[in-house]
């Protein structure tokens, strides 16, 4: 197989994240690679050269069989990579195309911001309470359509779909009017589960880390999304980073999450605990210029309470399930995750790289990135373009 | 491999339903069979020593390869079916053990009887308007959980989780103490769309018909519900009978639905085409004792409404999706497809095969079943086992 031209890594991408994917040169078939600084390093070849015997275990496109070995398995593979990202010829990533790095199972997204849950609460329902009873009581969390999540670089078509203001008298069929970004941070279950997760075993489960674009139609959530919740105005498009970032690599970036308000039920307690809140520095980026820069530090639930939380009811975990964090928000108004919060319902528009927005316009590009101590996340890029004729 | 007794079918059971499904026999590997009155046929094996062109897609233990082929392959199949039924050696169901029959890609429910919703309506928020405003403008719906779909006969743990009646200050963990049903439709896509489905392409894309039991904890999703919609209290587990009808089966079966109330958009109008309503008649039996006997014809948005709104968004379809009518309800109470509403909110007691009840106690049996015009469609069982320790 010919891997194009070859790159050296100097000693400072090293240490970098050496983040997980799956990519491909020229026409070959999709292998296993971990990006180390601007090339990849080939693992689905070198494992197999090696006679490593977690070979096979990489061998494939995807990720879910390394996902699902567990931890021991992980930790071997990521001491074989240290060691070969000085040594082993690399590819670089100018010369690769990135897939799809895991086969989602079941797409659960959270709205672990407090934040954000107070700022939507406050726009769609001015002068009410913005938090609902449960919030602070439990990780408030919906399943997603796994089957339209999308690599990073995916174009994303405007969906069309019902929209009814509310001095319309009925609703109207066309391309959404209020597209939308959620900046996110995902979670990536390896080892699965028949019988609830403790709070404590999150690092026995979860492989890995992605950044994530819950793009988002506003106006047909709005009119489809009682009683039942959000359906179409979510389920055309999700984008996830094409790098999968290990567990371990966020061990610097662990901070204790914000105090909790209320006395938390045993099972979402993690008073005691080694954190997992994650001090992440998001960015979102539309069309050159960044418009935000969420702080993941703040959400108030970790993702070990939402593992918890997602399996307490008996819920099996499968390899591949993915879940997400629920827009990351901060508390000044630069920090907004959405352009919902950032434009304040359409009533603000926000300056981009091409002009000034509310939502989304065709040819917007939008661009998420995330990093944190001694780490970066991949980044998560796609574009809009024209709803379909209808 | 030894097929056990061997049996022979009637010209009566001949001219049944004949359902695929996913069976083995002792240890051995699963096969694809159809059901042929009270025995299998082995379509693995028979279409692989007749040499049929298909017989690739029907060698594994799932339906899903043949579910992609579409809807010329499915005849070819079925036409060879109803032949082999009256001239292969059969396997006597008692000897087989079924297994889910298809791999799930994502589940979607629906609400789409009107009578349910109203139940519901009227339940939570007496005095109120039961349906929401965008009830009739379109199906409503909402993903959930495709990694516990299991296959009829499978048990279900009491799920537990938190709970919080309104006269409680703060919710409790614990059982759930308002274990429900819901007797439902389920249909099953064949065809992958990366585009929206129209309304009379339903028939391209859908393989067939289940029938589906979503379990549903109504204390776990009371608290939960608002404002995403329905998670932990539906994500324990949803039975689906062992035996997909294929769409053909139906055909005697398709009556009109209900009238339209309000004016449906273009994508959802099924005005002029042949109908997609379904003359089944449902059983709901608890503990051997027929509680209630829901009509499917009463359904107010049909299976192909359903599909071209799921996709219009722009959604993809993938082979193995799922998605569900809805708790089936008919205008008598004795037609309500859910405890909930058979109970009215936990008020009254129904008569089951071992005692009174308002919510299902730990032991309980239920028993869904459903027939039609020359058909019959497979039965979903499931026992309810006490909530784990923890």
């Amino acid at each position: 197989v010919d891997l194009g031209r070859k790159a050296r890594v100097s000693e400072r991408t090293i240490s970098a994240s050496q983040p997980y994917g799956s990519f491909s040169v020229g026409g070959a078939a999709a292998r296993v690679g971990v990006r180390v600084g601007g090339a990849v390093l080939d693992l689905s070849r070198t494992a197999s050269a090696r006679r490593r015997p977690y070979a096979d275990l990489v061998a494939g496109p995807l990720l879910n069989p390394l996902m699902a070995a567990g931890p021991e398995v992980w930790a071997e593979v990521r001491s074989d990579v240290r060691e070969w990202a000085g040594t082993e010829d690399l590819v670089p990533l100018a010369d690769v195309t990135l897939h799809l790095p895991f086969e989602v199972a079941d797409y659960v997204d959270f709205y672990s911001s407090q934040q954000h849950a107070t700022n939507v609460g406050h726009i769609f329902r001015p002068g009410g309470e913005p938090l609902t009873p449960n919030w602070k009581h439990l990780p408030i969390g919906y399943h997603g359509r796994a089957g339209t999540v999308v690599v990073s670089g995916t174009d994303v078509v405007r969906p069309s779909g019902q929209r009814k203001a509310p001095d319309e008298p009925a609703p109207t069929f066309g391309p959404s009017r209020r597209l939308d970004i959620e900046a996110e941070v995902g979670f990536v279950v390896g080892v699965p589960a028949a019988r609830p997760v403790p709070i404590d075993d999150f690092d026995r489960h979860v492989f890995g880390v992605i950044l994530l674009n819950d793009w988002s139609a506003r106006d047909i959530q709005a009119w489809e999304t009682v009683p039942l919740g959000p359906f179409l105005g979510k389920s055309f498009a999700t984008s996830v980073s094409a790098w999968v970032l290990p567990l371990a690599a966020l061990s610097s970036a662990r901070v204790p999450p914000p105090a909790r308000d209320v006395p938390l039920l045993p099972y979402l307690d993690d008073s005691g605990l080694e954190p997992w809140g994650l001090d992440l520095s998001l960015e979102v980026e539309i069309n050159g210029r960044v418009v935000s820069r969420p702080p993941f530090a703040s959400m108030y639930w970790t993702p070990a309470q939402q593992l918890a939380h997602m399996t307490v009811n008996g819920a099996t975990l499968r390899t591949g399930d993915l879940f997400a964090s629920g827009t990351v928000s901060g508390p000044d108004r630069d920090q907004f995750g959405s352009l919902l919060e950032l434009s304040w319902g359409g009533r603000d528009e926000i300056e981009t790289g091409a002009g000034k927005r509310t939502f989304l316009e065709d040819g917007d590009e939008v661009l998420l990135r995330a990093s944190g101590a001694e780490m970066t996340l991949g980044e998560v890029a796609g574009r809009v373009l024209p709803a379909l004729d209808t």
